[in-house]
């Protein structure tokens, strides 16, 4: 229907975008996995690769969801543009039962609700300066280096896989899988803990060191709990505000996504305290809480009322209990792919307060011959470590986010090799 | 609970924040109603300020996310992480409804879901680069401005209002409502036409104008059309496809917020067609659909599975005789609007084939005043022009988004001043 036109565009695109690596981790694992369907394509594939819930989402929230519906369907009931920071009453209910009942003092006003931990964890960046010197864990979750790369906070990649201009904490297992503190000086950090892709957990003393760090080095701390719902031993943190401290030095990230199964409803939060600060080019103190309520003022614009609902109604007794039956069902799936692959001699470390287990590769394979091997002769997907950074190189995570069945044939399959 | 710390955090914020007027619209609006509500507790206010729906959810949007719900309560119809940019049977419908219907040669893959167009008006910043020249109408919708002073973009703000550094085209009485091509050359273009705030719209000669524009001089238009539904003239274009030459030169956000009554439910759409080229620092040339689609891959999760279905159930037969009964009822409020403001003598514009009524203030009067006016005698709120620029100085805007009741009980009020 349009005319042959003889002139091209040429706005300024960001270049930052051309230093990201092309070979991003997930799009190489859909890429093999279909060359391998199109050569075998009767063969059962049991995907314990991506980290995306697959049971139900709990009744609880459903039913919640349903009635915010019918409640929409009615001029009276009937919500329209919310805040966007989120309804009072979710964030009054996070505030009382994920913060203040373990003596967290984090009001519902430091509580800002999202469409999700990704998001937020990127949009962060939209309120901090460009010369902050940033720090992320190696291997770590790929969207904190990326959106530094986007942003132009990171120079060009090297052979390695790594950035020019960040800072590297290797977390592996030479010092216990415990992301050790920077001799020099940085102004951001992010961590999570129970950690994505390792599993590893941070102990209330860990964490009161990096607080120690981050309050003496002014700098700031981007917590990721995210797995925080997985902890099963009662002396490790679910919250960064557990320590003292952390209010002047950490902003925290929070998710529905793996403990309601929320990964397609989507809903999320960020904790900004008031207490935070930092500096403008010319001196001048900022509160970052003010910085990102303007952020999602303009930039956002709430989610979904329905949504939102259902995320309230995880705080209910029957959430609870059905959130905890979830935790209960995926944490018996990683306590099996524990001990199966134990008993075969394999090294297997996390899966025992987060979700995943992060395997050393056997035979001095590296991440992706393992990966080649384990879909070839199991029929099994998982992550190489080394697409998490090359100190994953040698490891490999598998999720133990599936049924019981595929999660025990996966085992059988690995175990008869 | 915690200790006094005797540090404070200075990491680096992004100091364009600090750039942004204080005294934005919409909380200036709020803290006058306040004072007035506190003064006047018993008073019934009538809000026709923002933009925003009031009448019920549609049947089959609500049918269609009640019937998701229930899926997502079986292991078999859970649905988990979805595709970053949505859903291909809801891009498959928008593409044929929404474009191939009109003849705009507009692909499935070149439709990108999202949670807003606020969100994605905003964040397509994020692939452009930061010397390009941008324009933006006066009066206009403030996320355009704000999103490029938060992204320093922007100089500093000018005693008008204006910032250092952008283009501003006025469109007043003395243009027709009209924006007028720039004599200069601009590299970025936003226009929204049926226009937010005064409800002007463009023709197709005048789009057809712009299209050439941007194509001879290399420059893309950001053009938002959220308030298409709301066109009555069939002469009218929908979407800046329907002009040739558009694919090589615009976006074109769109929105189920104003048409489906989404403002509370969130979904929306962006087009990015594959033809769209930009330059990258050093000459590459490289495609604005890439860029975007790496965007949104890492920085955003997609839109809930449950609203999905609810903005695809807007394309049924049922969904889209309940969408024009929505349409007609608010624009009958417009009609309403405009007859009764023009018999007691006062100039309207817009509310034809929009939802906004733009009303030149009468006797002189700056628009604060008239704000102040129908909120005191008439217990009616609107929105100052100036709240959208300098050129809406003088002018005010009344929204038909309210019950019939109350539109005329407004009417009835102002009437009799």
């Amino acid at each position: 229907m349009h005319l042959v036109i003889a002139y091209f565009l040429v706005v300024q695109v960001n270049s930052d975008y051309l230093k990201l690596k092309a070979g991003y981790l997930f799009p190489e694992i859909s890429r093999r996995i279909k060359t391998f369907l199109t050569e075998n394509p009767d063969s059962k594939l049991i995907r314990l690769g991506i980290g995306d819930v697959t049971e139900p989402l709990p009744k609880a929230c459903r039913e919640a969801m349903k009635n915010a519906i019918d409640e929409m369907g009615t001029n009276e009931g009937f919500h329209g543009y919310g805040p966007e920071q989120g309804y009072n009453w979710l964030r009054e209910v996070i505030s009382a039962s994920d913060y203040q009942k373990r003596g967290c003092d984090i009001t519902a006003e430091e509580i800002f609700i999202s469409d999700g931990s990704k998001c937020d964890s990127s949009n962060i960046l939209d309120i901090l300066g460009h010369r902050n010197r940033i720090a992320v864990t190696d291997p770590v979750y790929p969207v904190y280096v990326d959106s530094n790369v986007m942003t132009g906070r990171t120079g060009e990649a090297q052979d390695s896989g790594r950035y020019e201009g960040l800072t590297y904490l290797a977390i592996d297992e030479t010092n216990g899988f415990e992301a050790q503190i920077p001799k020099e000086k940085v102004d951001l950090i992010y961590l999570c803990f129970p950690n994505n892709p390792t599993g590893a957990v941070v102990t209330k003393s860990q964490l009161a060191a990096w607080v120690e760090y981050a309050n003496q080095n002014d700098a700031l701390i981007l917590f990721d709990a995210a797995y925080e719902s997985f902890i099963q031993d009662d002396s490790l943190p679910h919250s960064i505000y557990e320590i003292d401290g952390a209010k002047e030095c950490a902003i925290e990230f929070r998710s529905f996504s793996k403990n309601a199964g929320f990964t397609g409803t989507r809903c999320a939060f960020t904790v900004i305290p008031k207490t935070l600060k930092g500096k403008s080019d010319n001196g001048i103190e900022v509160d970052l809480w003010s910085l990102w309520n303007r952020r999602q003022s303009t930039k956002f614009n709430g989610v979904s009322y329905v949504v939102q609902k259902g995320a309230e109604a995880v705080y209910t007794l029957d959430g609870q209990s059905q959130v905890k039956a979830l935790i209960s069902f995926y944490m018996a799936n990683a306590k099996i792919i524990r001990h199966e692959l134990s008993t075969i001699g394999l090294k297997v470390y996390g899966g025992e307060n987060a979700p995943y287990v992060w395997i050393k590769v056997p035979d001095g394979n590296d991440s992706w011959e393992f990966f080649d091997y384990l879909l070839k002769k199991a029929n099994v997907v998982g992550t190489p470590g080394s697409g998490f950074g090359s100190a994953g190189e040698g490891y490999f995570r598998l999720s133990a986010f599936n049924s019981r069945e595929n999660v025990e044939k996966a085992m059988e399959r690995i175990k008869t090799l």
